[in-house]
C-alpha cells in the first residue's frame, strides 16, 4: 500500500516536471542558450571543471552557471571569484534540482548574456538522474579515486548521459583503478556517451573536452 | 499544491519507517547484535573498510555485512571472498536504505551468528540520512579526494553521525585538503562525533577505529 502511493505521487510529480522542463528547453532553443546538466558525486571536481572550462573558452563563449547545494554557498563563491555570473539555488534538503528550481533561477537572469548555462547539480550519482531540468546535454564526471566499478552500480546516470568526464587521471598510478574496463563497460551500456579523459588540476585532456563542448554549442545554434 | 502532498506522504512514510527501525532496535539489542549504518558518498571506501576492519577483529568480534546496492552484487561478492556472511540488498534505483528493507534482510539471517552487523548503505550523502534502519550506531566516511567542504554541503549527514572516518589519508599530500579545518567545524557541527583518521590502503589509523567498534559493542551488550 505504502509503496504504491509514494509511486504514484512520484509519477504525477516526474510529469509535471517534465512539461516544465519542456517549455524551458524550447525557451533557451529560440534564445540560443545552450544549458548543460553536470552531475557527479560530491567532491568529483564539478566546480573544478567548470571554471577551468570557463578560462579556456574565455571570448569564445559566455558561460552562466546555476550552482545546486543543499546547503551553503561555497561554490557559487568560487564561481563569482572566477568574474562569472552565478546563481545559487539552497534546496535545504532536497537530493536533486527539479524543472521549477531551474525556472527561477532563469526568471533571475539575463539570458542574453549568455551563450552557455552550466547547471551544477547537487553532489549525487541517484537521484538528479531522474529529474530532467530543461538540459539539452547531460555530462557526468566520474573521478579516479571513486573507484572504476561505479558504473555497476549507478547504471542509471551513466545511460543518460551525452558525455562521461574521467577527472582526477593524475591519481590512475595511485590506485587499480581499470580506465580501458570503463570504457569498455561504458561503450556497451551507452554507445552514444562520449568519453573525457582529464585532469582538472594538470589541465591534462581539458582542450579535447572544451573543443567538443563549442562543438555542441555550434550544433545546437545551427540546429 | 504539488509540494504540500509529498511533504505529507514523505512525514508518513517516515513513521511508519521510524516505527519499524525501533522494533528493529530492541530485538538486536535483545539479541546483543550491534548493528551500524556505514553511510558515504560513493567510491569513498565503505566495503575497503569493513574488509580491513572485519580482518583485524578476527577472532574478538563475529561480523555480518549487509549489503545495500541500487544494482549489482560486487560489493557482496568482495564480502563473500573474505569468508564473511553477507545479504545483498538491491534497491532498484531507490537511493537509501529503510527500515522495511533491513526487516527482510535480517529475516534472512541468522542472528545468533553474529555480535555485529554492519550495513553497507547506498552511496550517496543526502538521503540515507533521512532514514532510520533501527542501528544503534551512526557512521560516516568522507575520503580525502571528496575535499574538507563536503561539511558545509552536506551537514544533516554529519550532524547525525555518532563516528566521521576520514579515509585516503595517505592522498593528503596531493590535495589542498584541510582537516584540522574539518575537524573544526565537526566539532562545531556535532560535537559528540569521534572523529578517526585513516588509510584502508596503508592500514594507518585502523586500530584506533578498531578499538573504538570493540568498546561500543562491550558498552552496547553490557548497558
Amino acid at each position: 500500500m505504502k509503496e504504491i502511493r509514494l509511486i504514484d505521487v512520484k509519477q504525477e510529480i516526474l510529469a509535471d516536471n517534465t512539461n516544465l522542463a519542456n517549455e524551458i528547453r524550447e525557451e533557451l532553443k529560440r534564445e540560443k542558450v545552450l544549458m548543460f546538466n553536470l552531475m557527479a558525486s560530491p567532491g568529483s571536481g564539478k566546480t573544478s571543471l567548470i571554471l577551468e572550462s570557463a578560462k579556456r573558452l574565455k571570448g569564445q563563449c559566455r558561460i552562466g552557471v546555476i550552482e545546486g547545494d543543499i546547503e551553503s554557498s561555497v561554490d557559487s563563491e568560487k564561481i563569482a571569484a572566477a568574474d562569472m555570473k552565478a546563481v545559487q539555488l539552497r534546496t535545504g534538503g532536497i537530493c536533486h534540482l527539479d524543472a521549477s528550481m531551474i525556472r527561477a533561477a532563469l526568471d533571475s537572469m539575463k539570458l542574453d548574456d549568455f551563450d552557455m548555462i552550466v547547471v551544477e547539480n547537487i553532489g549525487n550519482l541517484v537521484c538528479p538522474a531522474e529529474f530532467d531540468i530543461g538540459e539539452s546535454l547531460k555530462v557526468m564526471i566520474l573521478s579516479v579515486p571513486e573507484g572504476d566499478d561505479k558504473i555497476l552500480k549507478y547504471p542509471m546516470m551513466f545511460s543518460i548521459c551525452d558525455a562521461l568526464v574521467i577527472n582526477k587521471i593524475d591519481y590512475l598510478g595511485l590506485s587499480d583503478f581499470n580506465i580501458e574496463l570503463l570504457k569498455e563497460r561504458a561503450k556497451k551500456l551507452n554507445p552514444k556517451m562520449r568519453v573525457f579523459e582529464v585532469s582538472c588540476r594538470t589541465g591534462e585532456g581539458l582542450e579535447a573536452w572544451c573543443a567538443w563542448l563549442v562543438k555542441k554549442h555550434q550544433e545546437f545554434i545551427t540546429n
